[in-house]
């Protein structure tokens, strides 16, 4: 009788869980030693890996899948390097465990700390992308957690080849292999479990596009760390430089468009647009980004397409930028409120006192000021690897690196206190 | 045509949003005197409170609810003094908004801040103690987080007005009164829309027994901070001092015994039980303590009764001990994270490899050496007023002030970058 996949996700969550305290207490030395050795495994075995990822490959190249999907999902030798390195750098982060976050003395006497400690086991839902699978687990390795990691199907054999690298790696540093599986089944109901496993999993992330992500956040009942959407703003203010600005859009637009920071939609103040707009956009232009805008930047660049209600939604992930002119800083945090999906919006003006409102008043997970959004990364933010760039406001928020996937615990030193 | 649970709800939480944003961006100061003006009220309109409680005092009591629930839902001079006294206790803490959390600069020279926000609606749904009203929605306006409150419908009338009193502080602040809502409608049916309410609430807090709890986790699609039972540990280990025991002892346990900071069982190691068991059961069972103890434990103290399988995991809340030895340290922290919640744990001894060992590998939310679990309090560790003490491992864990009501953003502050 095959066993349904309530039962396998909890055999596995709770051999998860022995192992997962294991980890928690193994000092940071032991568990750098797991990434060192499943860094030397990813080198060691690269033939093989080669060879499980050709059969993905092949199995997806006959089913049809997009160029760009096969890109994801193809393996080569300078991409096994890159995962082993990502791994390298990992281990080069300080330890995540045990960091005193704060500690104070209250009138009873007692000593009080809070000490960072690991989260405890964590689900992680991906797409097709091998690299995940050794990015993800090398991350809950070094923060003490367990990691139950379902990849997308068409990367089944990369991905499980992976995950055992990395379970190997453990072994390999004395410490359980159970603090690292895969579902190594490509079942679908095997995700719903996952997705159910209130109690067993600590924690969700999914890493993948909108529909994964919708999905997970639709049906967990598993908190989530996850972010929808990359809907970014770029608010240019009364007093910005021009070149500066136009040099910003560019980047922010059209660096890598595919990215959740890049910038989907310009707003510029009304008081600067006819002296400025067509400027900035005549750079976006030229760098071949599609722009669509309001009646009134329309009029300013005939160039442009007329935006609908839509394209204030849309996060295009394509060189295409929405354009609207705004009465002043108000209107702007209007709009991001309204429309943003509270990832990352940067202002770009010399007013202090503009720059000052925009930081304090906008609740996204990063606020800039005269920088590209294509900053919102993990490793341009000097954190080291990310699983993620969290939006919701609950623990992670942000660039979802080792630190953000620890919890913490109150350490009471006392002397005998009673309490009266 | 009456609206629909969740059509109501939806309208709650729809001006709950706006109005939070207004107070997330008030001054700490405005904040403050909102919360003085509701302190002030609460003075003034004491006759209007003991008439509102008076009608809920006559319903419970022709509806038979039991001396202790009466006893928690009735109001007086002193009770309502001290609930205006709690919110000017509010007043003094510090800010909990726009802390610096952290900060650094990266190689590409963006500044870089972590800096604490309001969470935004906090949804508290709560028993028949008509001051959790005020206290929660105290902490929420402090914090610049919007509160949807749910009382007892035991107590409608009384935390109605309560929430009543709260909103005209607001408004006499000169912020919108939508920052504090009370769902007044007893229907059960609204308890479910707040806890199907994703994306409109951010957070739920239950507060109150376990059934109450229980529900609120195995319902909400919205995340929750809570805690199910206090099942608190005492660990006696070899190089514990007896006299300092047996007082702990009995303070974590007798003191009262209805919090869930009060101990419930005792594990003590068989090398030093023969010398110091009797002696701190003889003090327990004179401070009118009830003792279920193992084989081994009877056999020590006579007076014991005998402890079955679920005893360890029974959360007592009355004058009972449960009493198990255990063969050191190993077994001792084996059956904390087998039997326990996560809530708080305390080792007494002298023994300072011991105490490390504890403090490290026991993951509860609080982990104590040479104290009373009773100090499991956000006043205790002047954190001021708490909501509740979350044993969950998500955002907050532990006592939950002002401060584990927020979230926090990045901001970064850069002169012209772009990534390259």
């Amino acid at each position: 009788m095959s066993k349904t996949a309530a039962q396998t996700m909890q055999a596995m969550t709770s051999r998860a869980r022995a192992a997962q305290s294991e980890l928690a207490n193994a000092s940071h030395d032991q568990r750098n030693q797991a990434l060192s050795a499943a860094a030397d495994l990813l080198r060691q075995q690269r033939a093989a890996i080669l060879q499980a990822n050709s059969r993905d490959l092949e199995a997806g190249k006959k089913a049809g899948l997009s160029d760009a999907f096969i890109d994801r999902l193809a393996l080569d030798d300078a991409r096994i390097e890159a995962m082993a390195k990502g791994l390298e750098d990992i281990i080069s982060l300080p330890d995540p465990l045990g960091r005193e976050l704060a500690r104070w003395t209250v009138p009873s006497g007692l000593d009080i700390a809070r000490v960072a400690t690991s989260l405890g086991v964590i689900g992680i839902i991906y797409e097709s992308r091998p690299n995940v699978t050794v990015d993800a687990a090398g991350l809950c390795i070094k923060s003490g957690n367990a990691a139950i990691l379902r990849g997308g199907s068409d990367s089944f054999h990369s991905s499980s080849l992976l995950a055992r690298l990395m379970a190997d790696g453990l072994a390999a540093a004395g410490l359980s292999p159970d603090s690292v599986q895969i579902v190594d089944n490509p079942d679908r109901a095997l995700v719903g479990a996952m997705l159910a496993a209130a109690g067993q999993i600590d924690v969700i992330i999914p890493r993948g596009g909108k529909s994964l992500v919708g999905r997970v956040q639709e049906e967990a009942r598993v908190p989530v760390f996850a972010h929808l959407e990359g809907i970014c703003h770029l608010y240019v203010a009364a007093g910005a430089d021009q070149q500066e600005a136009a040099k910003i859009a560019v980047n922010a637009k059209m660096r890598r468009t595919g990215i959740c920071g890049a910038a989907e939609t310009l707003l510029i103040d009304q008081s600067i647009a006819a002296e400025m707009l067509p400027g900035i956009a005549a750079e976006l232009l030229a760098a071949g980004c599609d722009l669509r805008g309001d009646a009134a930047a329309c009029q300013l660049v005939p160039q442009m397409g007329e935006a609908v209600e839509e394209d204030w939604s849309a996060e295009y992930l394509a060189p295409i930028l929405s354009v609207r002119l705004v009465s002043g800083i108000e209107q702007a945090i209007d709009h991001i409120r309204r429309y943003g999906s509270g990832h990352t919006e940067s202002i770009l003006t010399r007013d202090s006192a503009l720059i000052a409102r925009f930081l304090s008043e906008v609740d996204s997970a990063i606020v800039m000021a005269n920088a590209s959004t294509q900053f919102a990364d993990g490793g341009e933010f000097g954190m080291g690897a990310e699983i993620g760039i969290a939006t919701g406001r609950l623990h992670a928020r942000g660039p979802v690196g080792a630190e953000q996937l620890t919890s913490f615990k109150y350490v009471v030193r006392g002397n005998g206190q009673t309490r009266p």
